[in-house]
């Protein structure tokens, strides 16, 4: 399969690049806006990997032409771009059978924490299956990761990610490749109108850091 | 310390009684609208303790009387009768400066499974925090603890619950007394305006619990 993470270049979308090549083989390509910021982020992933011991080819584009490429993309941009960059890709139809993966959470902060803040679809993933061409199956999922340790080899996971999907095949399909990563239990949620409590686990997770000693970049399992 | 358990003939207070009883030494009384059903969960209670081994005397009393009383008040009630509840102890003068623990989280369902289903206030937590007398302390807590699990003795647990205060010294006195629970830790999850997204957790387990072979009673843990 090939995997195309856009907004791959920072934060979540780092370590899910880095992960899916380490732990699988798929072939995994970084969009970007900026081809060249794409360019740049793929390099920097490969030279990782290999100090870890893996080489590994790791392709970039811009965002456009590494969507319409792809089985999977992953829509690994900051929750306030997620809108214009669905925009952007139905009007160069980009978007056409494949699987998006959203794990974009809307939050907002207050002197307390952080607190979740769905947009008045429900959720995230709601507004972005709203905005999709019918052909396209949203799926939600790896809501629930700190960005800084999924990018860390040396940082041990054990950690659950909750998938959303109103076609079981799809969902399926993204719990398998869920469970591809090392350290990385993939569970079904349901389906998309579900989506709301999961996404609300990210504020809570952060605010759970915030408040107890000795606890960072803070995970959840369920048993 | 004095705990009463409001609703502890039911649910989520059955498991709560039951634990305190057997990990705890604090007297725990057991209240209902109706005393009568407070003496007998108080009277089988005591068998299941006595039965597992455990000598302890669980004493019962009407709401209001259990109130009074004591220290620490676990509003283990459903939710639609939590403002009912709160409205009848006001008038009757029964709070004061307790420290009131609610667990209770709104939900609704749908064909999909249940979802977080907050008052206008924002949390369940905030809503009783607002409608207590100023002198009353309201701590959030046990609110993502499976009722049934909880009230098996032979069940591991291995589970963690958040609790919510503004008042610093109640909100780690309630953290004590939850990590007193064996196979439970507390954390903390900040002031009472971050309770929206742990009540939430609660309809989300119960989602995973439907949509998981093999996942039954679901709790959370974070690392």
């Amino acid at each position: 399969m090939r995997i195309a993470i856009l907004g791959g270049t920072g934060n979540i979308g780092e370590g899910l690049a880095l992960r899916f090549a380490a732990d699988t083989s798929h072939s995994i390509v970084i969009g970007s806006r900026e081809e060249s910021k794409a360019a740049d982020s793929a390099d920097s992933y490969e030279s990782r990997l290999a100090n870890h011991g893996i080489e590994r080819a790791i392709e970039h584009a811009d965002n456009t032409t590494a969507t319409v490429d792809a089985d999977i993309v992953v829509l690994a941009i900051p929750p306030h771009h997620v809108g214009d960059t669905i925009k952007t890709l139905g009007e160069q139809e980009a978007l056409a059978d494949q699987i998006l993966i959203t794990p974009a959470v809307g939050m907002r902060g207050d002197g307390a924490g952080l607190h979740y803040d769905p947009p008045s679809t429900g959720s995230m993933t709601e507004l972005v299956a709203k905005r999709v061409p019918d052909s396209t199956t949203v799926v939600g999922a790896f809501h629930n990761l700190a960005a800084d340790r999924l990018a860390d080899f040396d940082a041990d996971l054990g950690v659950d990610t909750l998938v959303m999907a109103n076609d079981e095949e799809a969902r399926q399909q993204v719990i398998d490749l869920g469970n591809e990563l090392t350290g990385i239990r993939a569970l079904s949620a349901g389906s998309l109108v579900n989506a709301a409590e999961v996404e609300s686990v990210t504020p809570l997770v952060i605010n759970i850091a915030r408040y107890n000693d000795d606890m960072h970049d803070v995970g959840v399992k369920f048993s």
